[in-house]
């Protein structure tokens, strides 16, 4: 083991700091045999659809909440979101033609523009029929993502995107993807939630019992909700290890987790020397956001955004291989097993028992379940001031304070 | 391109002319959500079970309407359709073995013979329950073709059967062919009575804007319905310049479709030079027999028939390759994808938007609702006229006129 | 073909002789279309898990009765079985870890012993939920198989484990196997109650027209139920005149099938030289111990045991070559086809017609019917006399008499 330098790194001020909040058992709902699932998404709340770039001058279907929806860029550079399902006789759009910013049904030719509404029939009359368009859907492209409004987009509140502004900041270094999980979303806001399984889940890559053991403080601010542990004077994790140069010593470890509905998760997570300061550490933002492609599917995209090292190729690799070891090799098939014992049951069908390490990740589910019961309900994101604190340059002490 | 050379053949005459009827717009149902499909199909009816060459002394099996039914050739060579479920305890009788005219269960050795009925059991005791018997369908074979009323074999009509002389005509040279498609048949019949798709599914290879722009014609006739185009005057798509010697002018290009329950289609098309009689042009018959494996499912069986080259394998292999482009490769994927967006909902339970080139396929599907919903109901095909006029040798200028 | 030697071995006395009992007819039910299969499960009774030597210091699932259930065995050797889903978040304990002769969820690291409690948090607060515990199953090994009482371990009776001594008597030569079979454990009842099958399913193999042509002798005693027949004098199945030493004069052939719920099948089968005892013969046991995985899958636990040359390896291998013949080749396919034609369906939904050879498996449908519907009721197994009678060097002449 090489002996661990000093790191070159930065900063931070008081964060999501915590009152935590006694969240009663959820009861136990009297089990009938198996039923069908039945999920209901939130409409009136911000998915994100794809990364930045993902979507271009291509027709792109993507499948967000059981809806079929078809992505693409204006000339102008504009992205746009249309339902893909042709009113007329239900050809997918996406296997139509781009013409200009308009989109022509590859069955029939019926043409339609960026607001949804048939422009143009291919038929002598010419004739178009009311009736004759497809759903638009808000989108706003921010910090290096689609986002979209799958309700109603005349109430669509640009405010109520959660702030991933780590993203796209220039002094950052980011690497991103997306996997395909065979799991409901809610299970890994869960898994997020609680982060106690990574002693067990991602043995020798991320695995800390010292967090585990950690005080975990829960708050909310709006329809946002903190997760946070620190973990003082334990083994750091293998990963975290290698990221800080080798560092054999014990460290400080920290993980905070700010969740947004449905499932647009931000994690400030890093280690430094026991008692140092965050800036004396190494740390990174890991943005997790959660969209689901139906009842028992997801899409997760994830970036991991640091400001240390930023030129360094091998440090990107070096997080790309964690990431992979440790979501596609062993979040992913925990969640997918999971969800293969419940099969088409929801968790509330299954009735589980409750842990202490629990209270955020019910909290989350009890948000859902309120927003997604009232009518016109819609996600209203806490203080931002975390993030606004959190700039570079910026060294906290651990533990950060309670700002809520 | 070479210059096209004046043809050799063919001949005409009034054809299946046609009477606009307007049709209602289709009402809008109620969507309560997904639902499972519930897919009624005709019984009494005649569908295309096999092409004849499939049916031989060996058992064979094939779904049709969601029933497993058992096709095979006694020693004389005559066809037979019996239940390919066992009575006794269930066993697929085409896993069994033909014995002289008789089918023996594969499983306990119960014997069946072609009316249906058990005629041996394998017991010492002899003994043959009453209800020991499978379903017999009536079938008939005609036009290269086995056809297998799905009803009551006692009201089968074979006079029901609708006209496909054409197929083998000794004079005329046929291709054939059979492919299963993953939708709905009557997304199918939608397709084949619509023919504008072809501008924009079949673009480079029997893409016709001129055909798109043409007036459509449609009549019905006892319960056949015609859905008539001729594009006057436009590019020959270019399937049809190649199979007209390359012909490079204008031309005049004709499609007349004629539909009888419950997905029985007969196509006559054509181009010939700008003004000229059919006789001048080329010209065949497509036969496109849609029998449902399922409810998602389609058998269709098509055949190309033309009287001109008979003799040119040459002539069948560019059909040949055309129709693999166009249906495998362009109908095929289009109607899954159609399928796919619809699920398991019918057309109705989307609520489709209609057009005016709706109009055939909107008269088909009535058709087909009524039959389905009267009792002892059973088509009853048009006039004959048209095939029997358009026997070789005829000659008919564009446009033909109305007959109905 | 070798003129027959005479053999070396075995025994027999007064066996599992039979009265026949009339069985009346199943009512056909009304069929009103296709509906969910509902299959329900008798619990209160042993099935077998897995063959021993399956189960070790490994974690191991296996699907019963469609739950998943956890197997392994202790340090000291004891197999141990419990619900394998995790009751805090459903992970699958099967993924994750054995400390000691406990379980460690593989998820947020709970820990549970052999009665099922959870004996460990990892949580800081140590607090362990009451509710946390999940299932613990009855488990006995016994004749070289785990068997698993599915319902209150607290009521699980051995004494009800029925009687396959010949499996691990020392002086015998088994062989084993499991195969997964795509049909309901009924229908595989059904299957070995009906040897019927056997000229049909295994011509070339095992098929005798004899043995459909002979006597079948069905008794009941307790819930056990006997079905068997003795073919007097007719050509030896292929596979016994191979094992008789290429004998090639007629036989005397016997399959005396013992059957207890819910699916526990003794064969008792040979050859014999026309007239002579069992004991001038060659025979074996076949044990088919059939376990549902869920409605329509089915864990098909078999071994062929003999007393006759068991230190030749290469009767070994004849036997194993003629199940994997009969079994994966002939009975599993057609079983599956069955169970295709029969979809989601029951055979009560299906409405067979009965013959004269289905009684014993009519009456064993009826036996798991009346236990399945009687609250607390549990198999009853009849006289074990048959096999404590038919020890090594017992010479029976055949027909044996009835014992019952
Ligand atoms: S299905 Fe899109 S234009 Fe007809
Ligand atoms: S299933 Fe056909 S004879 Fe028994
Ligand atoms: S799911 Fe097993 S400990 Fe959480």
């Amino acid at each position: 083991m090489i002996r661990a330098r000093v790191p070159y790194f930065m900063r931070s001020r008081p964060y999501m700091a915590v009152t935590d909040a006694l969240i009663s058992r959820i009861r136990r709902p009297v089990r009938r045999g198996r039923r069908r699932m039945c999920v209901m998404f939130l409409e009136n709340c911000w998915y994100v659809a794809a990364w930045s770039g993902e979507i271009g001058r291509a027709l792109f279907e993507r499948q967000i909440c059981g809806e079929s929806i078809l992505l693409y860029r204006t000339a102008a550079g504009d992205p746009v979101a249309l339902g893909n399902v042709c009113p007329h006789r239900f050809a997918p759009l996406s296997v139509g033609k781009l013409i200009g910013d308009e989109v022509q049904c590859g069955y029939h030719g019926f043409r339609f523009g960026t607001s949804g509404a048939c422009v143009r029939s291919p038929l002598a009359d010419g004739v178009i029929p009311a009736k004759m368009r497809v759903k638009r859907y808000a989108v706003v492209e921010r910090y290096g993502m689609i986002w979209l409004w799958l309700g109603d987009p005349d109430v669509a509140d640009e405010s109520a995107i959660p702030n991933f502004a780590c993203n796209d900041d220039p002094g950052f270094r980011r690497i991103e993807g997306l996997m395909e999980v065979g799991a409901n979303y809610e299970l890994i806001s869960d898994n997020l939630l609680d982060l106690t399984h990574a002693e067990f889940v991602h043995e020798g890559i991320l695995d800390s019992e010292a967090l585990t053991k950690s005080k975990l403080e829960t708050a909310q601010s709006g329809t946002t909700v903190w997760s946070n542990r620190w973990a003082h004077d334990g083994v750091a994790p293998p990963a975290w290890a290698a990221a800080f140069d080798d560092y054999a010593d014990n460290v400080d470890h920290w993980a905070y987790m700010r969740w947004d509905p449905p499932g647009n998760l931000l994690l400030d997570v890093g280690v430094t020397p026991v008692g140092k300061t965050r800036g004396e550490g190494v740390w990174l933002y890991g943005c997790d956001l959660l969209t689901p492609k139906d009842a028992t599917t997801t899409w997760y995209f994830w970036s991991f955004v640091r400001n240390y090292k930023v030129d360094d190729p091998a440090v990107d690799a070096m997080w790309r291989a964690a990431i992979e070891v440790a979501f596609v090799g062993q979040d992913k098939p925990i969640l997918e097993q999971q969800q293969r014992m419940m099969g088409q049951r929801t968790l509330d069908d299954m009735g589980p028992v409750m842990a202490s390490a629990d209270v955020a990740a019910t909290r989350a589910r009890r948000i859902m379940k309120k927003l997604i019961a009232e009518k016109d309900a819609m996600p209203q994101p806490g203080s931002e001031a975390p993030l606004e604190l959190l700039g570079r340059n910026v060294a906290t002490r651990l533990p950060v304070q309670p700002v809520v």
